[in-house]
């Protein structure tokens, strides 16, 4: 089973509304498989333990860094860990493979509208541009690089919205192909089907769910054939 | 007259022979107009004084980010000096126009050669796609983005290709253009000009010295002159 490592960093973490509502997502109750790492929380000293590190990511196969993107870039402590915890020999260089065949992604939490981040737009660079350190990182470590989880304006998002992104983090954070069709679909019928129906307020909030998820499979079956006679038309 | 101010960082910058051979060019004897300052030195316990920083940015017309390009960023330190410094209502925002019009650039030195920075090189991407979150920083706060200057395996150079790396950094950090031939044929012109003639082992050395100087005035002439031909073909 997939184990995902989500390294943390912000230099006030506690204070942000965004960080602590993705965190408590996946701690309280804890997401199995899912192992979060908060930087700053783990070296308020800035003394990182490279060996201890090392072995942690040796130990997951999809590394996470989630933080603020202030200046298009991560905050100080995640620069640091990665000059101290990357090393050659390690994670490039000679026999340095120990991260290559993982899966590596962005989770950032971003103060600007979405549309800014195009030529002509207030940022003037997209996300695709400005991260391309990071790109260049996964490549240089022979990681497999993820399209990065943006999350735009978190403090202007309606309730509904939140909790949408929470769907998209918690996917991205467990799901195997994390943006196919197919993958979300099991996603959220695993997710139902998770659900003690005892306690639901409405009584036949059983029945409702079935119907979701019979109307998933639906879908499902419908998608594949249709994309068999695409195929068929093809031959 | 034009006010640099070169911000270095570097995690252990006493034991770097490249910043060292860079620092010591514009120390011993100071470059006038020309600020050095090592961040990591001026705040060991990492506590910026931001107030002093921004009069610092205010006080200069070019503002230089000098470091080593670990990880295709800056050293943590540096990264939290943008953080903490460069403001909203001072560098960017509402009335944030305090370094609008002053000029922004990058002296990098890199471990790996030049060529390896391109689609199917090493690296895999070139310094201008890596460089993109300073573009951005620099279209943000309303600076002129200079080209970078990147030192590319400093310590592999030889001592000619060593001071050829001199001369083009205090050109960087000097010249009005730094990178157009006539600003760095008045920058050779002037130097010559300082040297005291007297303390040169040669005897006849200023009568040299006026040679190379006459030269690179005719050479200038004559680029005037068929720049003019060129600028008259056109009409």
């Amino acid at each position: 089973m997939l184990k995902t490592l989500v390294i943390v960093s912000h230099p006030t973490v506690e204070e942000s509304g965004s960080q602590q509502f993705l965190i408590q997502s996946i701690t309280s109750p804890p997401l199995e498989q899912v192992t979060l790492h908060v930087i700053e929380q783990a070296y308020p000293d800035g003394q990182i333990d490279v060996k201890k590190e090392q072995q942690l990511l040796k130990d997951h196969d999809r590394i996470l860094f989630q933080f603020p993107f202030y200046w298009y870039s991560s905050p100080p402590l995640l620069k640091q860990w990665q000059d101290e915890v990357l090393t050659e020999h390690f994670a490039f260089g000679y026999r340095g493979n120990k991260l290559k065949g993982k899966e590596f992604g962005l989770i950032l939490s971003v103060g600007i509208a979405e549309k800014e981040y195009q030529s002509g737009g207030q940022e003037g660079y997209s996300m695709s541009e400005l991260t391309k350190p990071y790109q260049a990182l996964a490549r240089k470590t022979q990681m497999t690089y993820l399209k990065p989880l943006v999350i735009y304006q978190f403090a202007y998002l309606s309730e509904q919205a939140k909790m949408e992104v929470l769907v998209k983090y918690q996917q991205y954070l467990t799901l195997a192909k994390p943006d196919s069709l197919k993958s979300r679909e099991e996603w959220i019928k695993k997710e139902l089907n998770a659900i003690d129906y005892e306690t639901l307020p409405v009584e036949n909030a059983s029945f409702v769910i079935e119907q979701v998820i019979e109307l998933l499979e639906d879908n499902r079956m419908e998608l594949d054939e249709l994309r068999m006679h695409i195929d068929n038309f093809h031959d």
